[in-house]
């Protein structure tokens, strides 16, 4: 028998699962529109029947658990709250659905960037590390901050919130509400902005300046780092300073020996992480100075969502 | 038999120990000068005979380990390293070396900050509580996480430096070399900054402006305040606003469900906590907004150091 768990990743879009071993082989993966699920309880029927459907075809996996990652999703409550991309208002109680359908399975959820950071400690670069904290740099950052081995979830479940700690008092609008958060300069949406705001403020030469405003993206910036376009290095530099600032700040408070940057902006490479090192070194308190490995997500180039999800599962059952 | 700790509060210029019971009564206590000492070695061999003298004197006690708080302590290692206010340069090995006057008794050294945030855990307010911080306002700005029971160390023993995260890219001059640390700003000496400064931008009256600069301490500021002097006001106003910037990114990290606050300037009490509180909530993500308790620690009045110091024995002795 070969011993599997399921990860699950609810997307706004699309929610795909994978059926996972213990070394992070995906064995199979199905994916289903999230969207056409106005209502939960036919979403829950739907996903469990295709589940079981794919274990009742494969009579030597043994499943020993089911593993969540979901927006605003809690772990303690095993609840989805108040999801702004999903279809689904109020509290779901997602766990207690699924175990209709799966009973005495181990069944847990915790938001994507927390299933990151467990995916990283189970199958990825962080196996033998006890404080690290993986930072998801997409649309928005996302983090999971591990202490001692374990996730970080604070009192109410939420915990690991990076994206959200303020930069400027008085700074950019953010889509939370607040103003000044770290997403809104350390991420692909804000590097955009970043960009837009140097372009205003300099009169250097930039092939940049041909794209409108709402086509721009970090990609297009990226390209014209590598072009040797100066505003866009001005751009990643600033990036980097900014997120160096408030990766001190995540190092003061826990102490990690190593960050992890992941997803679409992180895959530039040491362009952004070069300037992220520098800047956080800079910002660091003598004691923490050159002992922290930044460096890229161990599972880059894979479908991390759902390996971080099926983690979650693996995780919960050493404990 | 009663069994008891010792807790040994380590300053630069005294240091006190204590013998106490698991419900956090002082028994005896004895203090002794650092100073006098300025080799290690002949320093724990007086405390060891001081210690020993006093429980050879009470044959009832069962000794059941010894905690240390001390400047720049390192629990992982067992060290003090490179601790600026105490004559002992580089890393020095003091469990190790106490252990050599008490062996097989548990012993384990952490920060001072982190010892009171343990001493509420076992005899304060906190005693129920799994996600918790303690902030300590003196001089500076000590701090002491605890995330799911246990204190936060981090991979290197140092963690819990919530004093040296940036406000202010460029602000005010730290003395740990770094520039806008919020203990530049929330803290006694950090009052007295900015009292200073709304006296220089303001015209208004203010009896603090009698006072040369060198001799202003928070408790004056304090006194104008009470008397309705309107620029005291002010400075608790704006140390409330930084402080609630700050511990909003606390929040974000490790979600506690209690702030305790701590020290001499935290006597002060709501006139502080009040602009603390209300400012924390306005930088909050929505999903952390009303949850959170900010209080008085629960040690207030009595000799939290060496209870703190006593308190990590008790932790260590649960493990």
């Amino acid at each position: 028998m070969t011993q599997i768990t399921i990860g699950i990743d609810i997307g706004g879009t699309n929610t795909v699962m994978g059926f996972v071993d213990r070394e992070g082989n995906c064995l199979a993966e199905i994916s289903v529109p999230t969207r056409e699920h106005a209502e939960i309880d036919p979403y829950i029927q739907n996903i469990s029947r295709l589940l079981k459907a794919e274990l009742a075809a494969h009579a030597d996996w043994q499943l020993m658990g089911i593993g969540i990652g979901a927006p605003n999703a809690n772990y303690h409550r095993g609840t989805i709250e108040e999801a702004p991309n999903l279809a689904w208002k109020g509290t779901v109680h997602f766990c207690d659905k699924l175990a209709e359908f799966f009973p005495n399975i181990a069944i847990a959820i915790t938001n994507d960037a927390n299933a990151a950071a467990i995916g990283e400690m189970i199958y990825g670069a962080a196996k033998d590390l006890r404080d690290f904290v993986v930072i998801t740099l997409g649309t928005g950052l996302g983090s999971g901050i591990v202490v001692d081995g374990n996730l970080v979830y604070g009192h109410d479940g939420f915990a690991g919130e990076v994206g959200h700690t303020t930069v400027f008092l008085d700074g950019r609008q953010c889509g939370c509400g607040k103003r000044g958060c770290l997403e809104t300069y350390a991420s692909a949406t804000g590097m955009v902005r970043t960009m837009t705001e140097i372009l205003c403020n300099s009169q250097k030469p930039s092939d940049l300046r041909a794209i409108p405003n709402n086509k721009l993206t970090s990609l297009d910036i990226e390209t014209a780092l590598k072009k040797g376009d100066e505003l866009a290095q001005e751009c990643f530099d600033y990036t980097g300073k900014i997120l160096g600032l408030k990766l001190a700040d995540v190092v003061a408070h826990t102490s990690p020996s190593h960050i992890f940057i992941f997803g679409g902006v992180a895959k530039a490479g040491d362009v952004l992480l070069n300037p992220v090192r520098r800047y956080m070194e800079e910002y660091l308190l003598p004691i923490f100075k050159n002992k922290i490995t930044i460096q890229q997500s161990g599972l880059q180039n894979v479908n991390a969502a759902v390996l971080g999800a099926s983690a979650l599962a693996w995780k919960e059952l050493e404990k």
